[in-house]
């Protein structure tokens, strides 16, 4: 009822602070006989990971996982797969400072209404720090639906726009830039503006796009659980997204319809794909792509005013190691929660006679 | 499992084709006691009825609701509220020319594949004729939450904007303009534009905006449920829609930490909002405020090109009565839905010791 | 949240009390391209309704229900199932002497007591009543698991005992006797026993067994949803249930492990079935079976004490027409029960990679 | 949707295998501001604890649970609670012999049959060592509904009984007996049949009663999910249980309703209390009583004829260190499963405007 869980079939329940011993989760529902690639989950973990390049916080975590059950043998038995990933390595004193105060824009002044106790340590539940677990089960949703591919991007920092189409750019040298943006050029100017205002204690904000291919026709459940409409849910649930938009999107609200439908071939493909691969709900065979909104982070570096716990007004200064730019780190994210939403209606797909 | 409920503690499941006998739901988790007011409930059904004014489809539907459980002398009872929308007035040779075609960014196809068989008398399930029995659960819940106003109103058709903030606007002329928008010389323009549209055959996109005022501290449920991300979902289970916004939304990407950061006042209210009213996915007592962007609907009146079941490529005349812009009539059903999420997490919220 | 549904992937939400315009439900999960026979379901229903027999209730209601969605030229499209049983034939004033009187160990007290109001005609949403929509639902569930065979039976009324284990019983006849006991002497008997307590005024309680066959190996899904504990929901959710046990059930409590251990035979079939067809909570290919006991219902024709909703002790007399015995009507909503369960682990079970 | 959570608000999802890593759980929805007793819930776990007595498996588990979140000095947060139990001090040795054999009424057969692949280690995910993370959820639950006492006590073991009612017994004593049964004369036979049995190699059942006290008027919720349906559920569950009866249970299948049914008191007590404090599927305020019987467990130490994987016939014979009868280690799990279910409708119950 409350919300750590997700998926219907394949689903993840987590649990964990930021500050706490732990954090972990329990995928359920995971069928029996898949042989995981342990190396690839870490592998992951390691792309959303704190001090990856010179652009992302430069905080310590190792973000190990440790799988406790539900595999045997490297193989995936039909139970639940328990795991952990510890939290050695902080500095509990970074966050005194923030231990009666409420910081601007973040979740610090709903959570002690709501629950009367809030844990400061390092924002507690409320930290981004708990999306390594999404990517936990979301490598290992990925693992299961073979066949698909799942590319999340970088498409915009401030008002540097990765203008040209997902079909146009090479994937392949996304990792090498550390902004994981697809176009070399544009990534060296985002990179540029983010160290430009790192510099000045700022913080941006960012777009992610995500194209997902090779999803077979008809996943989706009607009516209130159109594909989209999960995938949409998925990623207004990661930390700091505004928007969401897929297909067309916002532009669909100035075309026409005689200028938006896509017009069938005769092979059952479409001539255009404003509709994002996705229609009434279902997956229609073309490719899925969608666009996300990071807003920039909350902390920056520089002196802003806030309240205390007590409604005085009091200088607030930012401290610790903290991200100037979420996009980079947060690319994984999306994908893992993508695959965990494709994963889940792949396997609902399956029930019929 | 199957996506025809929505809801956690109050909940809709839905039933119905769009030519079958009846179509209807059953509202569950709606607490004992609440004396409702069914002329109202009509009233939203009225809201999103065909045939109201001379932009919308011309299809006569008396789309009456009939309770036939849950309530005993007007008030709840705490038993599950079933409801019928009859489907009296349809005409069934409407819909033969469908049969055994594909419509272009309809659901035609999708369903077919999906499940082998296909209600393809007038859209069937995959009909926004559904929708009407959000609109009476979402009557029902905004009984239920009386404190809370939420209204909905069309901000874009096509590229005619409504650029003023919601502050700025007085609400109590919207329903007087047949396309719900609360600025007389703007919608002039936007029925100017939608009854051109209709006279070439052809439909257009448009935006709705939705507010939320009165909203106490704390709904919301960390980390899945955050209250955007039901929202969201809630939108884009809506027929048509193809993006969600909340706060600053897109334009959050191009902004600065240092500028978009909400400071409080004393009072513990914010300076700014670009939160939208939700801070780490829980209320925090400012103003909601989220757009959703609708596609123009596929079915216009004009020659397209098609494929028929056995994919022969086929010429597709439209015909029937349709909308020529759907934003006018689902202005009722954005604050359903809306109401459905705010309500089902205002009742999640009072669940404590 | 509240406990209007039933089931997982094939669920079934019900809605209506007994003197309300309506009782009925929804149907969601029945996989596509099933070909309905729906004469069979009317004639589930004919096997609950009142007035069959002289042994029963001679309530005149004539129990026809109205498939209103889901279903196209017989055949489940995958769609909600939406259903409508009418209550047409009812005398309103029977119940004007329980306005504001709680009948001993009926659940008048608890309702008014939970929810402030409560529905007096008839007992409203606490009637048997809508296990009517149970049987829908259950008659279903059959046509759907069709290798699988549910029969249950009446096997012991007051201290008239159907001694015989199941396998040597003749189902056949079982419908041929008012009282569903497959055995024409034992029937005899508590037929003769039944009409004597009717003549009393008073009523008798009874035991209803339920055998499964056909059912294939690996039904249930640990470790909380063991296919025995759904069952024991499933029956214990039934009106006047007050115990359910399978296999050896309580006479295990006396049995020693050298003897209760079901020894294999090389075709992976048991010697015995003490298991009562299953082991660590999943079927096992052996006859499922069980004993589900039905308490003597409350209302009585007789005087007896009782307390007003202001708690002064007055004088009840139990008026209308009621069953005397229970089992004989219960005996088609524990297979319906029973088919529901059933039916979605079948469906469960059918998700793998 | 697989089996392996708990509850409504107040939930369970747990993971481990026998043999593996861990065993744990999350707890979700346990309210903030709960002050917790750490060594009130070990000392629930030490009650289940293997090697607590001479009459119970001498296996050596140190069953320490470690909390990972949740908490914050020592009071709950509302966020999920993880924990974890580490399995340290196993032989793996010990279950080679039965890798390639199904031991007789255990789930070795239908587990290889439904996954296709099997935890052969001590039993895997189908080991009673999964109670143990029941036990600590139950222990956190009991802490919650403060005023409600729940005792669970042994009333048979093979064909020695206790047979005076409920509130006749002194609880104080149970504890101070091995085989907690709370008559010390009945307990001294119970534990002379357990370790005769145990000398011949074999294993014997016994049944465990369990009275619920204080309960506040109008628990559980219609109509599937009465109170009593999710008892039999939560006791179903538990492994080798065989049979549920709540209040006068099987008796009442004898019984006439002129005896059967409970006569109010002016204070709205009842002078019987056939219904065992549940009428309609909600609590009244009267004790709330059930039995739940426990068949004798598979493991016996004598050689048995079983079959192997391929369908030989084969000897078998029963090694390590088991229990010759479950229920005295079966007592905190019947009492943790029952805290679980009634703390869950306790939360749901508040639900109101």
């Amino acid at each position: 009822m409350s919300g750590n869980s997700f998926g219907k079939i394949l689903t993840l329940k987590t649990y964990g602070e930021s500050h706490g011993k732990a954090i972990g989760g329990i995928i359920e529902g995971c069928p029996e006989g898949l042989k995981l690639n342990i190396e690839k989950i870490q592998k992951e973990l390691n792309r959303r990971k704190p001090g990856q390049s010179n652009i992302v916080t430069q905080r310590k975590e190792d973000d190990k996982v440790y799988f406790l059950s539900g595999i045997l043998d490297g193989v995936t038995t039909g139970t639940p797969i328990g795991f952990s990933i510890y939290n050695r390595n902080y500095k509990n004193k970074d966050y005194n400072h923030i231990y009666k105060v409420y910081r601007p824009s973040h979740a610090d002044y709903v959570y002690e209404k709501k629950y009367g106790i809030r844990d400061y340590r390092g924002g507690g539940r409320t930290s981004a720090r708990e999306t390594a677990t999404r990517v936990v089960a979301g490598a290992i949703a990925k693992q299961l639906v073979k066949g698909i591919k799942i590319t999340a991007f970088v498409s915009s920092v401030g008002d540097i726009h990765l203008n040209k189409p997902y079909y146009k750019l090479n994937f392949d040298c996304m990792e090498e830039t550390a902004v994981r943006c697809p176009d070399r050029g544009v990534a060296e100017k985002m990179i540029d503006i983010i160290k430009t205002i790192r510099k000045e204690g700022d913080t941006i904000g960012g777009i992610i796009s995500c194209v997902i291919q090779g999803v077979p026709v008809g996943l989706g459940e009607p009516i209130f659980n159109k594909l989209h409409a999960d995938l949409g849910k998925a990623m207004l649930s990661i930390n700091a997204v505004k928007g969401f938009e897929y297909g067309s999107g916002f532009s669909s609200g100035q075309m026409l319809g005689s200028s938006h439908n896509d017009i069938f071939n005769a092979d059952e493909t479409t001539k255009t794909n404003f509709s994002g691969g996705i229609q009434g709900g279902l997956s229609n065979g073309m490719d899925i792509y969608f666009r996300v909104v990071f807003k920039p982070i909350a902390t920056i570096m520089r002196k802003q005013f806030s309240i205390d716990t007590k409604g005085k007004i009091t200088n607030f200064f930012g401290r610790g190691r903290h991200d100037p730019c979420v996009v980079p780190r947060a690319v994984p994210i999306v994908e893992a929660m993508t695959a965990l939403v494709i994963a889940d209606h792949w396997l609902l797909n399956k029930i019929i006679i």
